[in-house]
């Protein structure tokens, strides 16, 4: 028995189109009563998730569809999935969230083993963590930690704050409040708070009106496909951004005390970079005694095929910080050298520190991929499902072009031919029961759950190639 | 029966303090063991959240504390509270958990009915909210908020984007990314990301080495107490603070979007600002176009007597947003004008927009507040102990100066002679078993929670008492 029929006895065999058009009568009138208390303008529909099970979403208008977006590829292990229900409805669950404590404070008696679960999935080379809430805010406070570890590195790690910078800190002024500067990459996406959309490029919509910091923006490898057919090509595409890399170190105004990059770049358009490049990035950083942060949000949590995506790059020595949300339901960054802490407490500190409830179901989701082996189970379906849309491609090569994340798992994307049709063909999806997602402007991006198997690959194709076969 | 009683038939009776000193052994040795895997140096105690009961905190060595802190003022109905506990086990709650939606994409068909509960609970004039994820994030988000407004209204609301705006933007700069400011005050805290730590300017330990926005400051009223006696030189104070206020705007180099103010600086210090002072900031807002903003992340949800701090102040029109975090357990931000929703869907916007979870038990704490009138029962209770500390005040004036919060319910303050004497008498009330805070450098606050009633309140006049004796 496969591990979705084991979890899940009840989920559907096949999606069920009810509606005629979409989203259907229900589902429209709950999308209208919400615009009462908040935008309601970006609903794609309204679940049902009580009888939603497994790798399939139902909506109110009694709609199955096959899930392949699964919450902007934050649903783990499926709808209800069963060994999530019972870390839900355990007693360290309920006092969790009754009793949420000021975690680095008053921790309780269960907090150690709660992180404890959370370090057992923890990236190679990390054993130290930094807990927050969302994506964004992982990223926020992995700059935080990034700007304190290059000041103390100037000042010395043991060297008080001198008295002007005491100062001038509260005026928002150097050299307490000093210009430095995080790198990122054309079109990456890394959360819509103020630093963190400041090192975002993705869509002129994550941004625009906001203030930002003047931080460099590299480049990121556009590679041809497939992979095999352009090697020179891409190697050399790899050299040319790795020297603007190098240049913005050597050139910015301020010093960089952190690099921040994507393994894939997920909303920007499932754009991938060789372990050469990624092994380059690492060499650069230290050559410049920077940071390098990896925003494994997107790509964490065995949805590459490993437990996280970098591991696929074997850098050495590890990135700096590693950070994570979305299908770990918890947020934060995973470190490993002590002085990422700072030299003196309160400084990287909060009310809360992270959220025991997300953390508890975090471990839980954790035990459940190491026990059932379900990186390597999604690599498996993965490579079988990318043999049937290379096979598909040959079919319709113009809706299937530069397919991307082969040895990826199930992270796979492809482009259409432009916009408009991108999105018609997620619309079209639906109505032969199909959920899926896009990314960057003209791109469809597969983000299904861990126990998405070959058979659910099967409909997902054969859904894929009815639309298709219409245009 | 008191609603303590109700809840909590089985609260001790008294405060039991077993260890000869703080942190007892059994703390001590978690405290050390929780260091591999987390900073260790803010923990106060490790508590056992099992035993914990009402106002009484319970830690790993068995002392049971009266909590007048309540997890830096978050908790608010008492440990292990069996409403909260119901709301925890049920059905809704556990699906909140594992089948997380993207609440902006994929709403659930009871997502309406929970934000309905938030907004029984509404601000005075306020009907729409957005979800976040803590104090911090709910801050950022109302400035994003404010950012659009502003620009919007320059614009023209349902006027485009220019080419050179959607060009810029990618590029952080203007006039995509325009310089726009948020004014904040002296002594305010606001949270710790890169934005609201922009704001905040209470301790340089919270933003030390942090890039920031070159933001104005304006200053907050610093009182004579008792008030009742200065009526005349704080109100010209109130003039001095506001007529700060009326020249940034005239003066500051960068359009200043909106003004960012607690109706009680917490961290700060407990300032108190008038009926007068905070109706004289909304008619300078509205003199200069410009939103106001109240971060109610530690006054709000019943603290001070009302619902809503600010509330207090009868401001007309209502401000333009209320942010919550904290006592709420769920955060983001109240408003009423359709308006503060940007003209386009994806601006506000983010994977999760906020916790259904969290959200759920705000619901549940907002509906019990309501049910047992606790922030009227807050206010009588308070106006006893405010009684009580004026007399011991007369006993102990070098100890207990300019006590703060006479009808705030319990949100009371007083000052010691410097931080030296401040941080013993907090250490020290521990060995009479009560666990109390502080906030600025030379000050105790009182954050109990809502169902601290006269007898816990003569407990801890005793506590004092005891304490300031042996002086």
């Amino acid at each position: 028995m496969s591990i979705a029929e084991q979890y899940f006895p009840e989920e559907p065999k096949a999606p069920v189109v009810k509606s005629t058009e979409f989203p259907g009568p229900q589902t429209k009138a709950k999308i209208n009563s919400l615009g009462d208390y908040m935008d309601n303008r970006p609903v794609y529909f309204v679940a049902d998730y009580e009888k939603s099970v497994g790798n399939y979403i139902v909506d109110v208008d009694g709609n199955t569809l096959l899930d392949v977006y699964a919450q902007i590829a934050s649903i783990p292990l499926g709808y209800n999935n069963p060994a999530l229900i019972q870390a839900a409805k355990s007693d360290k669950m309920i006092r969790a969230i009754v009793d949420r404590p000021a975690l680095s404070n008053f921790p309780g008696a269960d907090t150690e083993e709660i992180i404890a679960e959370l370090i057992k999935v923890a990236p190679k080379g990390q054993d130290k963590i930094f807990s927050g809430l969302s994506g964004a805010d992982a990223n926020e406070l992995a700059f935080k930690a990034a700007f304190f570890w290059y000041q103390s590195q100037k000042r010395g790690f043991h060297t008080d704050f001198s008295a002007e910078e005491n100062k001038t800190v509260m005026e928002n002024a150097a050299p307490g409040s000093p210009e430095l500067a995080i790198m990122s990459f054309d079109r990456a996406f890394h959360g819509r708070l103020f630093a963190s959309a400041s090192c975002t490029r993705s869509k002129p919509i994550h941004k625009l009106d906001m203030p930002s910091f003047k931080w460099p923006k590299a480049e990121y490898p556009s590679y041809k496909y497939p992979l095999d057919k352009h090697v020179a090509e891409n190697a050399e595409e790899d050299k040319r951004c790795l020297a603007i890399v190098d240049n913005l170190f050597k050139t910015w105004h301020a010093p960089i005390a952190a690099l921040l990059i994507e393994p894939i770049q997920s909303e920007g358009g499932d754009n991938h970079g060789s372990n050469e490049f990624f092994q380059g990035l690492r060499d650069i950083t230290l050559k410049y005694g920077a940071l390098m942060i990896v925003d494994e949000v997107q790509t964490g949590v065995g949805a590459t095929g490993t437990m996280w995506c970098h591991e696929h790059f074997n850098l050495s020595p590890a990135p700096d910080m590693v950070t994570f949300s979305k299908k770990f339901q918890s947020a934060g960054y995973y470190f490993h050298d002590p002085e990422i802490i700072p030299n003196v407490a309160y400084r990287q500190f909060n009310t809360w520190c992270g959220d025991p409830a997300r953390m508890i179901l975090a471990g839980a989701i954790g035990a459940e991929i190491l026990k059932h082996d379900l990186a390597a189970k999604a690599q498996k379906v993965g490579s079988y499902l990318f043999g049937k849309l290379e096979a598909l491609q040959v079919k319709y090569p113009k809706h299937l072009r530069d397919l991307r994340g082969k040895n990826r798992a199930t992270f796979i994307a492809w482009s259409l031919e432009d916009g408009a049709a991108r999105n018609k063909f997620l619309s079209d999806m639906k109505t032969v029961g199909i959920n899926i997602g896009g990314c960057a402007e003209d791109s469809v991006r597969l983000r299904p759950t861990l126990v998405f198997e070959e058979k659910h690959a099967d409909i997902l194709v054969a859904g894929i190639e009815k639309v298709l076969s219409g245009y």
